[in-house]
């Protein structure tokens, strides 16, 4: 279980560059339930998010908890209950259909994998869509900060830490990082740009020792893979989408539904519009 | 009615320099119902904030609300449902009697003024917390912008404008947008620095025509008080907190209770940290 995903694309099965496609396009193929793989590399420059649909029951609790801990949890988009258009977020977006793939959850144990959730879809599900780090990675990538886990074709490594969210009802739990390998240089500048993109986890929250944020092994990832250091390089760790997806997991709620891990909602929004 | 305000105090029954003062300390004395006055040049570098408490049956789509308006709705806290502790902004505050004064409106309608609400407050009640423009005004004036309503001693003038909201519920309407008027050099500059103030409406809505925005006469705002403008100056429109407020009247809620404007709570949030 991973939201955050950064796989790289070996070949894709579009006849078109997923670079440069629009996003309403690729909406529009991933609607027809044809593909249900990863979105990454697909619709440069534009805001991807992770999915969580859940009862109204739960969602004012779950609005105050991501707003207590934006740096895991920043919302880019909430729907109306019972409405499935996110119309906030672009033209014709059906949450419903228009992710390749999600994950339902009953009692907090994964189910099924489906390419779409209409049959669950209910008078009473509000979806909330949070921002996921491919944005700021592009603008790091671009920056020529480099990233280890792109480079050797991994998944970035991702930890559970002792930093406590501050609760919010049922949802609470300890912050979900993940961490990238750098030079110190590069670190710093990672830290400038990304404070730019605070819907999309903004700045680190932590650089150097692992053991300060309780990670007793770093070679030892809860989610991901493992990755590899380079002389004199330090970890520096961001707040992770997997940290509101685990507080959802352990809220007792009946039934939830998300993305699949890497197959994300790719939205109208222009990450340098966040 | 204005939530935003800039008042220059002539003087201050306090025998202490209420800018050095700490936020709790004048918590404190609001709490004990002895000063009902203006917020303005208490405590510098901390965040000031709008006050809104409503019933927990309206606060899911005031969420929404504020979420899909975030220049003109910055949450900077939300408190659990009947709990008056704001714990997320400051140590050891209640939200029913920390301001110095309160509003409260039944049926859209101001019917008093308080200097506490703990009669009021219920298991359903909902606080929220909205940023104010206090912040990036502290921010323009240290970096030598100067504010046009402060040398005149003025409140800042505000505005309805033809910019529709997004809606969420029963909340809809049109933004409310303060102005100052400043050189084109200034308005540059001014545009950088609020930028950094997300959570205190950030960078300006609009400069320049006011007709673009739907105001016919810059010489009548609908809040506040007028204002001058020297040669060639350019007036620069923020959105306001006036907006979400406006908001809340219009969406038929039976008993809404917001500070008094110019009354803010003093958060123990230091302002560069938004």
């Amino acid at each position: 279980m991973a939201l955050m995903h950064s796989e790289v694309i070996e070949s894709t099965p579009f006849p078109f560059d997923i670079g440069k496609a629009s996003p309403k396009k690729l909406r529009g193929i991933f609607r027809t339930g044809s593909y249900q793989g990863t979105t990454a590399g697909m619709s440069d420059g534009y805001t991807q998010g992770n999915l969580a649909i859940i009862p109204e029951r739960f969602a004012l609790d779950f609005s105050r908890f991501c707003q207590r801990n934006p740096k895991s949890c920043p919302i880019v988009g909430v729907s109306d209950t019972g409405n499935p258009s996110m119309f906030t977020l672009g033209e014709d977006i059906d949450i419903r259909t228009d992710i390749p793939s999600y994950n339902v959850y009953r009692e907090g144990q994964l189910e099924t994998m489906q390419p779409s959730v209409e049959h669950l879809w209910g008078d009473d599900s509000v979806a909330f869509v949070i921002g996921c780090s491919f944005s700021f990675e592009e603008a790091l990538t671009q920056a020529g900060v480099p990233l280890r886990h792109q480079e050797l074709g991994r998944t970035c490594p991702m930890y559970r830490t002792n930093i406590e969210n501050i609760r919010s009802g049922p949802f609470g739990g300890t912050m979900v990082v993940s961490m990238r390998p750098m030079s110190a240089a590069d670190s710093i500048r990672a830290s400038a740009i990304t404070a730019r993109f605070p819907h999309t986890h903004g700045m680190p929250v932590h650089i150097g020792s692992p053991q300060e944020i309780g990670i007793k092994n770093i070679e030892k990832p809860d989610w991901g893979d493992p990755t590899e250091f380079k002389n004199n390089e330090v970890p520096v760790f961001w707040a992770c989408g997997v940290t509101p997806q685990n507080a959802i997991q352990e809220a007792g709620i009946p039934l939830v539904v998300t993305h699949t891990p890497g197959s994300m909602l790719i939205t109208d929004c222009r990450s340098s519009e966040n």
